[in-house]
């Protein structure tokens, strides 16, 4: 398995490139639209050609190059069902399974922060988007938010993945780039022990976030997948 | 082998922890004076002791946390004995090898962007500072930079190494995060195939850039391994 992990300076953005060897297809998890040519660049650098974006959920902060990849290269366009934008090509349940050359990427709903919200299990990786963070979790105070839909999510679809299995995040903001289930459920300070559901639930209410600034423009753009209605 | 890539965003810096987990000893590359309460904090979490630092090169736009680091927890500090601080623990030849833990980590000189620089070979990876960058290279025009001397290190002393050796940088602007040495060996315009020596000294030549907001700072203060002279 190829496997690079892009950053996007501007929004805090992971965007990641998983590729199969073997038969040369590749797929771009959480692209951000204004870096398409970018990792365009890269896929054809590493001998690679794009079957597939992969989006982990209708995003508040940036603009997915999922539509935009679409255009340029035939790839197909993935979401939840569950919210995620009736443009998408394949639109995921719980346990879909979808194959990039002979990788095969689960993908597990992991709703709370968003309903759209999907992580992705590939090989020893999973890709969490905003589900689960690196020591934390994001916010649960829009677009269909539940701080005890997330907890759930987290603890029965992520916390049961192998110790080893390294977490990917969507994003980060302290200069982490990756971590693991065995780490997340000892010291994430939202969702691991020995913190409980209620508990959760009562350090979420508090937060008190103010609104992300590009949120107005993100969210109808991306369930467009990413394409200006 | 345990393996963290970290990142300082003002610098855009990476620093990066290995670990060995059997014995539990770690060490933290280019770590950055202003992240190291981060960076042992992580040390710590994933159960191991530092025992060892090491810097790429005395870097102009940061200020190493290696005298910091060695305060706190006592581990010993590495630099190149060409151009590096007297204040070193251990101050490395070309081809020395350290061993942390069952790491052995092997420094291969690769001067050019300064004299000081050093590169780090361990398992499939190699730290290649400001000596190699994706798809770049440091600059050459100041603290004994020489760009023929930057491109004998690279072709000799890098680019020998197997194509699939992961590339670390010290620093990446673009949203990078590794590359390997086949990729660099064909794609890097400054360094690769079809570039020669004398294109890359003339290229180098031409580039007039301003220079690092932090040198005057910097400078001085790495070569007292991070601690204010």
């Amino acid at each position: 398995m190829i496997f690079r992990q892009l950053f996007d300076r501007e929004s805090s953005t992971f965007t990641y490139l998983i590729g199969d060897a073997p038969s040369g297809e590749a797929a771009l998890i959480d692209p951000v639209v204004g870096n398409v040519d970018r990792d365009l660049r890269l896929v054809d650098e590493l001998g690679l050609r794009l079957v597939a974006v992969f989006d982990t959920h209708v995003h508040a902060d940036h603009v997915t190059g999922a539509g935009s990849l679409r255009e340029r290269t035939g790839a197909k366009t993935h979401f939840s069902a569950r919210g995620g934008p009736a443009c998408a090509d394949v639109l995921l349940e719980d346990e879909s399974i979808v194959f990039v050359g002979g990788l095969g990427v689960r993908a597990v709903a992991t709703p709370g922060h968003t309903d759209s919200c999907m992580s992705y299990v590939v090989g020893d990786r999973v890709f969490t988007g905003d589900a689960l963070l690196v020591r934390g979790c994001g916010r649960t105070d829009f677009q269909e938010g539940d701080s005890r839909t997330l907890w759930q999510s987290v603890q029965k679809s992520l916390f049961t993945l192998p110790d080893a299995t390294y977490v990917c995040p969507a994003h980060d903001y302290g200069g982490y780039t990756c971590s693991t289930i065995g780490e997340e459920k000892r010291l994430n300070p939202r969702l691991g022990a020995p913190m409980t559901c209620d508990g959760f639930v009562e350090l979420m209410g508090k937060l008190q976030l103010p609104p992300p600034a590009k949120m107005s423009e993100s969210v109808p753009a991306n369930k467009a997948c990413g394409k200006r209605t």
